[in-house]
């Protein structure tokens, strides 16, 4: 579909938040797609460079309003709104649209657990029925075909990557996966709340939404494809005063017949050929700065003080591969292009 | 024994490191110790303030070399050396003086143990015997006997105060323990090394020494005081990019009778009248910045989304409850002092 | 006027920002005074512990509204309200109180500058008029006899110790004063804005206010008392991707006949009896992290490349020196206490 | 004569530091240009991913013995060996090689200053009478002919790109600039020492090097190529506790006859075709956060609160204009490429 001849046409909708802003900073590395309209209601009228200075020199449209854009002038719509202001605007999208929804208000396929979890309900069900899953490595058929995309979620997609594999082959013990998570700031948004102060973070660390996080039940439902019983996980998200990555630290019971090596070998042979997913030797410790500001996933595994136990170590950056990155990723699987366009660069260190 | 008339007198062996330097910080606020020789033997001759500037202005004596000072010229001493160094070190010290150790030397009871876990043989077994370990809510009374108290490790500290009343208690499964913790970066000291530069660490999360650490023996050690069988715990640290500050998250199995309700009811009772262990109200989060530079250790219980299982989370300032500070609260019960003395600052935020 | 026996009462207005934690914080180490009444209109009835986990401990008084308090229950008032708040409120306290004015509402004793400055015609012209500059090291005699002091700001602070012994010995040309300012990110409150998120600080430098700070007019007018004509200075503060402290980088131009030995002995001088400014040897490179938490001001003196100027360092903790501490001993000062009460503790390093 | 079929081949000495895996980083990017060889005599033998995990997917050639390569097999060689140890290297190159040299060692066109700043002769004197200094705006057109490059330092680069227009357009007074800098903690480089612990550096803020700093004579040389007479400035660099970013607040004096407009209309006309060197409204506040990971300058002009004054901001990113992405902007002009390949990539942020 997609040539370099002829440019990939892209409007997001919020480009005023950082994952907005994310996917801008990769569509400028991408060959052949570009930014051609930017809604920001609240900032019409503004240059890009005014909300992000980083991105003044890119020669970018400015920011407008979505009534005053030609929404139908594109390829396809990345949708960066907040939670529950998302069904709405998407289901007003001409079906001709390709949409891949960065919130979480296309993720759960269960509409009445939407309800219950985000505490309102779902306002656009035949959508949903037609969503698919955004993890790209696992569900890439789908989005190849899909009109609608439900970006997943940045802890989901850290702690899925490492644990599918192992559901699927069985290695591991589906009722007994424990995910303690820790994450940099930029995933709480650019919202101005007292709580995400400088002066709030910097200097300490703490746990929050313990239990109850709403990424909770969204790992459930993915790693439920994998397995023949649902699973109910326990996570636990963690604040690290850093601007970017996330780092899950997986709690596993081997099957009895599986062994350490066995998982190891599993989730090298899954991600042989994933350009993104890199699986480390044995005992390896990846770290959120091996992977920031690009598109990788690196995953370790090692072996328990405890006996028949494992614990799997995954990094991403929490604005690429478990936003807009990912976002990227699938676009180009939809449109047919190269997995990676756009999403070659390395890491930023130090 | 002690009156605001007579002075404690006190010497510090190793001031030239983080703990080292706490602990002047704390006895400066001490109401009636004080600090009467301070050793290092590579810095001797030089004032503290060229080392600690923030430590100029407190009329301290300057460094010396070990041999230089009159050894016996104070009430206590705080032995501040590497792991290794002190046992040749300590075991030296006149028999008439007490001695808080904050290295690892003499917290492992088992010699094997400690030449297993330390790559060396212990080289002060009969002292290993009397060694009375320092975690001081739980020892308390062997420790206002003691000659030689081993301060615990920071990490052990903070995972050990929310689990010990819970496995007195039979409330939870000594068999399933996992330990997340996560700490600041002044645990590592003050040597030059490259994984501890600024660079290297700031923007960046990571987790080390998983499976192999060597608090994990520790804390096993000091968890099966309070079982019936010994007990092996999952304990995996990470590196926050913050100076100060510990925090645990904890994953326990209930025992078949046991309620979260219940965990709640057993912390609250066991820390009532501990000055410095506050638990929390439930599904509390507490984090590490509202402890830091105090000797403060808070506590939250949560429920889990996996039916009967529980999260403890627990915060300590490393260098205060977890090194210099308890070791201060040591002292003050082996010299008969008012347990709270020179700990009563305030924490520091931000 | 006060003695150990009674404690002194202490009013906050305005204890739910940093400024006021500050204080309680500072007071909880302070010998004879004790907060007997705390405001906060917007959290009324709240325990300090839930807007301040770290002072929970303490056994504060609960944060009631101002109309509820009794106000003239205590001895002294500090006023830690938002600038324009400020004089309303202080204008209708009982004659009998003495107050500690954090904010700027009265620091510019010229109200038409004031208006110019803050936008806004001053409300209490008459109160201004008795309000005594609390710059405690050269208005203290005068503060000691005060009913109202108005606290300096945190830069103004930290430039203005190292300057005016320079100016009164006439050693430099008061025409020729740059001050390159850098702040941590505590001086802009607990506010929930953008520009204050981790987000946007973290891993970043930059400049704000470049010739419009407010502090610009402050500085000139408090110089202006050293030296036979009104100064301006040249101001330029800049923003550190840390929660506290302050350095000022001042550059300064030799009078012909003075040298940089003139300046370092005559800050030595100056300062040989102060207990908080220290004035270190020549060429000393002062950090903030020297005096996180502690009142302490450091200055050094170097030479220039360029003949016939030198460079001035001085380093203070913003919320201390720079805010509440500095009030703390302006309160010492106008009760007759000793100067160094609540003062004493020891920086927090690292 | 390069062209998309035939590919610039590159090789590093000293590929194990901050500024070898910055090249790395950016070579990534670069369309035609690949590293051939890797030196890192230390490492020699190790895959880069061994010593920097964020490139260890790029499929890079391994580390080498400088005596191991076949140093001729390529067009260009950036050397980021350590001051002094460049010289004895460089001048064993064979003659046919471009070189870009990233250290100090050829940037000082006066032997005798070098000997004198950094402490001992020069030991490639021939060499540095045809070596060109790579402040790639201002000596393009030598760079473009030359075959040794002198990489200006990251500090010099940040003062000087504002600095020469308005001296060569006779706007300011040459003897009356004063540069206040600072930088983030990578320009120190890998090496393990105290002072650049993340403990010793996090959460404070100092300056260094007052009046010593070796870049200031650099500083001067350049400069002085603009102006009639010798020029000295007054120079302080400072640290702050971020990786990468150098902020420079100038002071300068108006020439007579100039103004702050006219100041900004030099600056915006020297620089309107510029890639990199971007001129911002007036009065704006460029952030170092702004220019993170990319090869841009940001200048704004801002006049001062004293009549007759200006002063200039410029950022960079220390790693990237100031040191590794100058480099390639530079080999880019020796080779006769695109002056922007391998550098559009927009910066990281947040």
């Amino acid at each position: 579909m997609a040539s370099t001849m002829s440019e990939i046409k892209v409007g997001i909708l919020g480009a005023s938040g950082y994952t907005g802003a994310e996917l801008l900073r990769l569509l400028n590395d991408h060959p052949t797609a570009e930014a051609r309209w930017l809604t920001a209601d609240r900032n019409a009228g503004q240059p890009v460079g005014s909300l992000f200075p980083h991105l003044a020199h890119l020669g970018l449209p400015d920011l407008q309003r979505l009534d005053d854009v030609a929404v139908d002038d594109v390829d396809v719509v990345f949708c960066c709104l907040p939670h529950g202001l998302t069904q709405k605007v998407v289901r007003e999208l001409p079906e001709t649209l390709r949409v891949i929804d960065l919130s979480a208000d296309f993720r759960l396929r269960d509409t009445a657990l939407y309800a219950e979890v985000y505490g309102k309900p779902h306002e656009a069900v035949e959508l949903q029925e037609r969503a698919v899953y955004g993890l790209t490595e696992h569900y890439g058929e789908a989005i190849g075909k899909a009109r609608l995309v439900a970006n997943p979620g940045c802890y989901t997609t850290t702690a899925q990557l490492p644990l599918i594999p192992l559901l699927k082959a069985r290695l591991i013990d589906p009722t007994r996966i424990i995910i303690d998570a820790k994450s940099g700031v930029s995933g709480a948004g650019r919202a101005a709340r007292e709580s995400s102060l400088f002066t709030e973070i910097s200097e300490g660390f703490h746990a929050y939404g313990v239990a109850t996080h709403r990424h909770g039940p969204e790992i459930d439902q993915c790693l439920s494809d994998f397995t023949e019983r649902p699973v109910t996980v326990t996570f636990t998200p963690h604040l690290v005063p850093m601007n970017r990555g996330i780092l899950a630290t997986i709690y596993v019971r081997l099957q009895p017949d599986a062994t350490v090596d066995g998982l190891q070998a599993a989730l090298a042979d899954a991600y042989r050929d994933a350009p993104f997913v890199h699986v480390l030797p044995p005992r390896s410790l990846p770290a959120t700065r091996h992977v920031r500001g690009s598109n990788n996933c690196l995953i370790a595994v090692h072996p328990s003080r405890v006996a028949g136990e494992a614990i799997l170590l995954s990094v991403t950056d929490n604005l690429v591969k478990g936003a807009s990155g990912q976002a990227l990723q699938n676009m180009n699987l939809m449109l047919g292009l190269d997995e990676t366009a756009g999403l070659r660069g390395a890491p930023l260190f130090p």
